[in-house]
């Protein structure tokens, strides 16, 4: 018996553990944010066909942050329109229904469909530039254990997680895809059908083996690791909720067809054939969900997926789709899945170790929320956890990850409930069939959901960076924030009606100062973890709103301010908290360097001026006017300030005299010098 | 006395000599054809900070073409606005008008600035990708010989040009820089004021020593190797034209100064000190264009360069700034250059060899002409050498590269003449001041200026490729095209007088009738080296207008047609000529497959009816209405057939029922089976 190598022991400031759309949003922030980061992944390889692959707007402005929608925009397929087909009299289907895919006017962005394994490509690399290479995904990597030292959880200064990661062999690493014997690449080793066995499996075959293994002492632990999460486990954490009888399949094909909307994203309802989903996809391919009436699970609840062939599965969607015709020589990949909607009980263990996406939050994968939503838990958390590693927040902003998050998935869940059994019902044949689905409720749910789906509704409740009137979750209160009441919030609130706070900063075209240049002004608010604050000017080259304005800047510009205290010596004075300004005045009648304070273009001695801080919302030669004041409902005389998250987020309203409470938001979340 | 290595010989479709902008250009076109290729560039160095720098709108709408006009969108700096100083009453500069940067409407893009060095990079990673690898640049290589095979220019399968090519050391490539032994990198290496020795001296060099070298047999030669051209001096042509007294300074700075408008692009005039341009660019980074009025050339009307420093010319730019103060740390690059417009006496030899950009044209590079209309001479030449190569095109084509281009120089060097000349002028001080500079003739040349610096203007004469009256240069007829009067054409325009002979096709937006997304249409004008027929088939559930177009596409479909004849038997019905329709009926009233004849939507066996090919000029949920045929002056009802080249071009326009004349058109220019 020969005696194993001492494992090698590491500290980090965050370990990520499983390399999916979550994980990778998790590292990109890290990225962003110059903080000493690991992740790692149990699978060996990158791509996968097929898996999630829709978009929502939410999603596309999170990447437009972190500077890679442009390359996601470019070659996705951009669905438009939804048709919705059901049977007429004779039960035979026919296009009901037209409504746009995405609600106009919610976002610059629209939905647009492109598969998870160009979402991850653009992913790395914006990790490996923003990270200058620091950061990269160590794959074949497996947690083998994870301790919490609870008696130092509090230490800023403490690495209280400890886990052990053990390299596996390249045949440990490599899932086996063809577990139906298909020619076809299949999901079925990562759907909901299977046990979980083969991850148990991973683990014994780890376990069994002397494999290399390293100790990493982590400040944060981000558990992405899926809907069978290890981290979840190691933690003792349970998913709640429970499995439908509805099993779908899943393909993804290059249809020959005479089914006219093809192209479009449809919803069909057979009259007695079960429904079906159509996603046009890029590549000329179409993403088929079909209902599967004839399999059904067995006593235990599950259905034996030994049955799902893609023949049974293309069958199904013949009968669906007839009498229009379908075939396809070429199928790119495939799966099947049962429908179930369950939510994780905790999102953290001592605001030490945190789970985000599937391995909290599981449903069906027809509304394209999956990716989404995890991706966005991890845009939620990572600022956090960075800002508090680097020193820069407190430690207490960690608790609104659970508080924010997990109100959302669980929306999620009822959303996904209500729209699953409206989309496997029957239709109904009449309004007496009280036990068929009615397509008018069908409709109306499909347009609130579209609604759900975009992203753009989530509204964050009460805490120590959203202020707003409530009760924050007990552990989010410290003491120092300013609580609000109703009547103080509704008075605050209407000074920016179009930003509700706890509701993402929405985005209109405003013009540099400098140089006429038309921006989303969303494009502003990059993801380099800078809170902003956006301050609405008004009409500056009004004497008295001047006056306002010169007030506000001596204040910012005082050493007691939050401004000067959050920014640590050595740096500039925007590399903390980014002052913004928007004005109404005519632009050809402004002059930046002589209508507006330094502070709010600040000068630098190598380098002159800063001409990218203020901006103005008047028209442009070539983009038309994005009218910002009336969008923003703020007034154009007076303006106001706001208070924009990391994650874009508004945290905060007041006039521009209300510097006290301002100080006092700051004060509530930041480690001020 | 050792006896040298036979060179080895080997034969190439095309060789490029010369790897800036119209090189690269050349060589993108031939990627996206797939034709053997060859470029060398003597230089072993990529990038240069400074040089060339503005990008006009048509630059951009070729670089969508070829797939990366995002790339330098996203990076460069987007100019919006031109402001004019000029001195008052009391000699003081002060703004006296602000006009829009690029005229507003005129194309979907805007003029911009981003460093040449960054359109190399763009256009390397999209040969690369395109060639799939098998094109890439050759550095440190320089052509020693040139020899024409006269007796068989005309053969096709001939490869009638011998280059003899000698691969550099190191040492031999490296361009000295530092001239004048200032610690910033400046261009006076590559300036004007700088005689061609340096060029002679790496030839004797080469010449010395024994490199190695080779014989390279190719078909088609592209000369893009700059002002001081070796194949130019190769084939023994020459440059035509003279310099001018004007010395001008050129700087790349971050500025630190209190002028208004150092983020426009300014042009000031100062009342005695000469004049000055600001070229705002990006990463804070300022050009300035200053007149040296101090340095003059000497009796051989040659500038003395020892003389010009950067103090010497930021101390000039100071002086025509002033009462403003003007400084600076940072310097990315400086040079110096002596106005001169001259234009080559031939363009091409035998069309076999071709000169392109600097090597038949030079002028001053203040109005961002220079790397433009380089550029686009090559996107004219490159998919007319490739179709020819690949058996597609007739030889005759090739004459119109001359015709069309040496006609766009020529207007190049008269619009930078007289430009120059207003812009060096001392501002007159009232009416009566002749000899000085009216600032409305000014302001009135910069106008126009900026339609022609759009490089939209463009019009190409008549020839095998454009229909259009007049009198093709004698080598252009073959006898085959049809001759068009003026009275015939007028009608035929007419048809869509939006939609210009010889002009590039324009862009408005329209929806793909399947799928319901909006495209830019132009964004479907790809440069992948195939001719397209636009059908513009007006109201096609009107039942008279549906026989016109099942007609018109029966005529398509007979084996006699020149798009059966074009194209290859083994290959897809639009491989070399694609048919792409726009229709007027409401979208959601119409259907592909039940509306359109399978000739506008080809079946493929494999992957079923192609989606792409029938757009609709309706409105979009999110970006607005194109209204195209209002745009393109084409009737609703009716519809019209238009002829675009690879290249963007109009070639011809004609009614539905005009095959006759359409058949003619590609008899004229095109190999048919």
């Amino acid at each position: 018996m020969t005696e194993a190598a001492q494992p090698t022991e590491s500290n980090v400031d965050v370990l990520i553990i499983g390399a999916g759309p979550a994980g990778l949003m998790a590292a990109a922030w890290m990225a962003h944010c110059g903080v000493k980061t690991r992740i790692v992944d149990k699978r060996n390889t990158k791509i996968f066909c097929g898996q999630a692959d829709g978009l929502q707007c939410r999603s596309l402005e999170i990447f437009d942050s972190l500077g890679f929608a442009d390359r996601v925009w470019k070659e996705a397929n951009h669905m438009i329109e939804i048709c919705m087909w059901n049977p007429g009299q004779d039960g035979v289907i026919r296009r009901s229904d037209r409504i746009p895919d995405t609600i106009v006017g919610l976002s610059r962005f629209q939905q647009i469909v492109l598969h998870q394994g160009r979402i991850e490509r653009f992913f790395l690399d914006n990790i490996k530039k923003y990270s200058k290479d620091s950061i990269h995904v160590e794959r074949g990597v497996l947690p083998e254990s994870l301790e919490i030292d609870e008696a130092n959880v509090d230490d800023e200064d403490a690495y209280p997680v400890t886990v052990k990661l053990r390299t596996l062999t390249d045949e440990e690493a490599t899932p086996a895809q063809q577990v139906t014997g298909s020619k076809v690449s299949d999901g079925l080793f990562r759907s909901n059908l299977t046990m979980e066995d083969d991850e148990e499996e991973l683990i014994q075959k780890s376990k069994a083996r002397a494999g290399e293994s390293e100790i990493v002492h982590a400040k944060y632990v981000i558990g992405c690791d899926g809907a069978r999460s290890w981290t979840r486990r190691a933690l003792g954490f349970e998913l709640q909720g429970e499995a439908t009888d509805f099993i779908w399949g899943v393909m993804d094909i290059i249809p020959i067809t005479d089914f006219p909307d093809i192209r479009m994203r449809c919803a069909i309802h057979s009259a007695d054939n079960g429904s079906l989903m159509v996603i046009p996809r890029e590549n000329k391919m179409v993403r088929l969900y079909i209902q599967l009436k004839e399999v059904a699970p067995d006593a235990s609840g599950r259905a034996d997926r030994s049955k799902i062939t893609p023949d049974l599965i293309f069958g199904a969607a013949q009968k669906i789709l007839s009498p229009y015709k379908i075939d396809y020589e070429y199928c790119d990949w495939w799966t099947a899945y049962q429908i179930g909607q369950r939510v994780g009980t905790r999102f953290d263990a001592h605001n030490r170790v945190f789970l985000a996406g599937d391995a909290v939050h599981t449903h069906s994968p027809k509304a394209g929320q999956g990716m989404n939503v995890s991706m966005q838990d991890c845009y939620n958390l990572g600022w956090k956890i960075a800002l508090v590693a680097k020193g820069i927040c407190k430690r207490s902003i960690l608790s609104s990850y659970q508080s924010e998050r997990r109100q959302v998935a669980q929306d999620l869940i009822d959303f996904d409930h209500k729209f699953a059994r409206l989309f496997s019902g029957r239709p109904a044949k009449d309004v007496m069939d009280a036990e068929g689905v009615s397509m008018e409720e069908f409709k109306d749910a499909f347009l609130k959901g579209n609604l759900f789906a975009s992203g753009l509704i989530v509204d964050y409740g009460p805490s120590n960076i959203v202020v707003k009137p409530g009760n924050p979750a007990a552990e989010q209160s410290n003491g120092s924030e300013k609580s609000i009441t109703e009547e103080e919030f509704a008075d605050k609130q209407a000074l920016a009606s179009g930003l509700p706070v706890g509701m993402r900063f929405n985005s209109f075209k405003v013009l540099n100062q400098a140089c006429a240049r038309p921006w989303h002004f969303q494009e502003r608010l990059k993801a380099d973890g800078r809170f902003r604050v956006v301050l609405f000017a008004g009409d500056i080259l009004n004497p008295s709103q001047k006056d306002r304005v010169d007030k506000f800047c001596s204040l910012l510009d005082s050493p007691t301010s939050f401004l000067r205290r959050a920014t640590p010596k050595d740096k500039p004075i925007d590399s903390v908290i980014e002052v913004l300004t928007i004005h109404s005045s005519r632009r050809t009648e402004t002059e930046l360097l002589r209508d507006f304070p330094a502070t709010l273009h600040p000068f630098d001695e190598h380098t002159g001026w800063d001409y990218n801080k203020v901006f103005v919302d008047d028209a442009s030669y070539h983009e038309g006017y994005g009218d910002a004041h009336k969008n923003y409902g703020v007034d154009r005389e007076r303006g106001c300030v706001v208070v924009v998250r990391p994650d874009q987020y508004v945290g905060w309203v007041g006039e521009i005299e209300d510097f006290e409470h301002l100080q006092g938001y700051f004060e509530g979340c930041m480690v001020l010098r």
